[in-house]
C-alpha cells in the first residue's frame, strides 16, 4: 500500500460528512483553544502545549458522529469534554511513569515536574464537566456518562500499578484492564453525544467498546514493534515501566527467555532486545489479527443495528481508520 | 480554657440541629462506605484507609447546614461530593509533596507510591461528579458548581507550584492561593446543597468564603506552631516543601535573618528554627486575629442576609468553630 496517496482516515471521514462533520470539529477546537486562554497565565505553556499537541481527535469525532448532523450545542461540548478527560489521563499517565516525550514532544511532567503535571491534570478534569453542565438540557445524562468512564480510567491505572512488574498476568486480565483503561471511553464517546436508545444504545455501545480494545491492541502492538520515529516513543516504553501486555503475555508461552524476564531489570537496551525476541515469536501477526476480528465485529454490530445509513457508513470508516492507521 | 469540657465544635452543631442533621450526617457517611466498598479489590485499602482517617467533615456539614431541614437525597450527594472533591485534593497534593503523614496517618503515596495516589484521586474526583449526576434534578447546577471550585483548587495547585521555593512572594498573592485553594471549595459547600437567590446567595457565598480563608490562615499557623502530636505532621513541612505562608512573608519583613532565608537548603531542623524565628516576630498573634476578624465578617453577613433563624444560628456556631479548633 502507497501510504502517501491514502487519505489519512480523519480526513477520509471528514471528506465523507463535509456539509457538517469539519463545521463541527472546528468548534470542538476553537472550544479547547478558549479554555486554554481562559486559564491563562497560570496554565499557559502547560496544558495549551498538551492541547496543542494535537492527536488525532478521534474521541471527539466519534461524539460527533454518534450524535449525528443533527447533534445540538450539547454534542459539541460533550466532544470537547470527552477529549478533556482523555487529555487529563495523559498528563496524569506521563506523571507516573514520568515520560519524557509524549507524541514526540516533551510532556509536562518532563518540562514542569509532578506537581504541575498533577495539577494539570485535574484542570482539564475539572473543566471537562463544566463543559457539560454548562450546556442544554442532557447534561445530567452526559455527567454520568463521563464519571462513569473517568472512573474506569483510575479504575484501569490501578489495575495496571497493582499489576506493575508483574509478567504474569493473564491475557482476560490484560483485557479486563484495556477494558476500563480505553474502552470505556470510546464507548462513552458513542453514546454521549446524542440519545440513542433501544438497539441503537445497544450497538454504538458495543462498537465503542470494541475498537476501543483494538485501538489499545494496536497501540500495544506499536510499542514493540517500533519504529520510534513514527511512534514518537522508545521501543518497549511499556516494558520499561513495567507493563506487560498481549503481546509479551502471549510470547512468554513460547519462548522461555521471555517466560524468565525480570521486568525489575531492564534498561533501554535489554527492552528493545525483549521487543524483537517477542516479535520473533509472531505474536503481533496475531495481536493484529485480534485487533482486526474486533473491528470487523464491531461493523457487522452496526450493520444490525436501527440506524441511518449515513452514521453507519461514517462509522464504519471510523472503525477502518483505527485498522489502518497501524497497518 | 478547659479543652476536655467543652464539647468539639462540630458534635455541638449536631447537638444543635439533633433533630435532622446527625441523621444527614450519617447518610453521608454511609455514601462514603458504600462506595468504597462498590470499588472493591482495587481501592480496597488505598481509598478506605482515606476516607476512614476522616477528618472534620466540616465541607459535608456546610453543605448539609445551607441546604437545611428540607434538604433532598440531592443535598446529601452534593455533601459527599464535596467531600470526596475534597479528599481529591488531598490525595494528589500529597503526591506532589511526596508528604508521608495525614492526619498522623501514611499516605497513600507513602504506602503504596505515586502511581495509586495519583489514580485513587481520579477515581474520588470522578466518583464525585457521579454523585451528583445520579440523584434528584438540579444535578446540572451542582455539578457546575462542584467543577468550578474543583478548577479552582487545580489553579490554586498551579499557582503554588509557580511559587514554590520563593519566599518573595507578596500577601495579596498568598491570598489569591487560598481563595482558590481552599475558600472556593467551602463556598461551593454553602451554595450546592439548596437553591438559595438573590442576597441569601451572595451572604452565603461569602460566608463560606470568608471562613474557608480564615480556616486556611488558622491552618498555617498551625503548621509554624505545631505540635506536632496536635497537628499529625512535622513543624514547618510548608517550608520544607517551599510553600511560603502568611506568617513567614510577615515576617520576612521584621527579621533579616528570615529575609534572607533560602527555602531550597531547609532540613527538618532549620526549618524548625524558622518556625522559633517566625513565632518570635509575634506575626502568629497577627495571622490568628486575621482569621479572627473574617471569621467575624463572616458572621456579620449572615446576621443582614434573610435567611431563617435557625439556619443563620447553627452556621454562626460552625464559623465559631473554626476559630475555637485553633485556639
Amino acid at each position: 500500500m502507497n501510504r502517501s496517496r491514502v487519505p489519512p482516515p480523519v480526513t477520509r471521514v471528514l471528506d465523507a460528512a463535509s456539509t457538517w462533520l469539519p463545521r463541527r470539529m472546528g468548534e470542538v477546537e476553537q472550544r479547547l483553544a478558549t479554555l486554554v486562554a481562559s486559564h491563562g497565565e497560570r496554565l499557559g505553556g502547560e496544558a495549551s502545549a498538551t492541547l496543542s499537541a494535537g492527536g488525532k481527535r478521534l474521541r471527539p469525532m466519534l461524539v460527533l458522529l454518534c450524535a449525528g448532523p443533527d447533534g445540538d450545542e450539547g454534542a459539541v461540548r460533550a466532544a470537547t469534554a470527552v477529549e478533556l478527560v482523555h487529555m487529563a489521563s495523559l498528563v496524569h499517565d506521563d506523571v507516573l511513569d514520568a515520560a519524557p516525550l509524549r507524541r514526540g514532544r516533551p510532556t509536562v511532567v518532563a518540562r514542569s515536574g509532578r506537581g504541575a503535571a498533577t495539577a494539570v491534570g485535574d484542570l482539564l478534569f475539572s473543566r471537562a464537566f463544566a463543559e457539560l453542565a454548562g450546556g442544554p438540557p442532557g447534561g445530567d445524562r452526559r455527567v454520568r456518562l463521563l464519571a462513569a468512564a473517568a472512573l474506569g480510567l483510575a479504575k484501569g491505572e490501578l489495575t495496571q500499578r497493582a499489576d506493575a512488574f508483574n509478567a504474569e498476568i493473564s491475557a482476560e486480565r490484560y483485557l479486563d484492564r484495556c477494558r476500563l483503561k480505553t474502552a470505556r471511553l470510546f464507548e462513552c464517546a458513542c453514546l454521549i453525544g446524542g440519545e440513542p436508545d433501544g438497539d441503537a444504545r445497544e450497538a454504538l455501545a458495543t462498537f465503542g467498546r470494541e475498537i476501543g480494545l483494538a485501538f489499545q491492541l494496536l497501540d500495544d502492538v506499536l510499542d514493540v514493534a517500533g519504529p520510534p520515529e513514527r511512534t514518537g516513543k522508545a521501543r518497549g516504553t511499556d516494558l520499561l515501566d513495567g507493563t506487560a501486555t498481549l503481546p509479551l503475555i502471549l510470547a512468554r508461552a513460547r519462548d522461555p527467555q521471555l517466560a524468565a524476564l525480570d521486568l525489575r531489570r531492564l534498561n533501554a537496551d535489554t527492552a528493545a532486545r525483549a521487543c524483537d525476541q517477542i516479535a520473533a515469536t509472531g505474536v503481533l501477526d496475531e495481536v493484529r489479527a485480534d485487533a482486526r476480528r474486533r473491528v470487523e465485529s464491531a461493523k457487522a454490530v452496526l450493520a444490525g443495528a436501527p440506524m441511518d445509513e449515513e452514521r453507519r457508513e461514517l462509522l464504519t470508516l471510523v472503525a477502518d481508520g483505527v485498522v489502518e492507521r497501524y497497518s
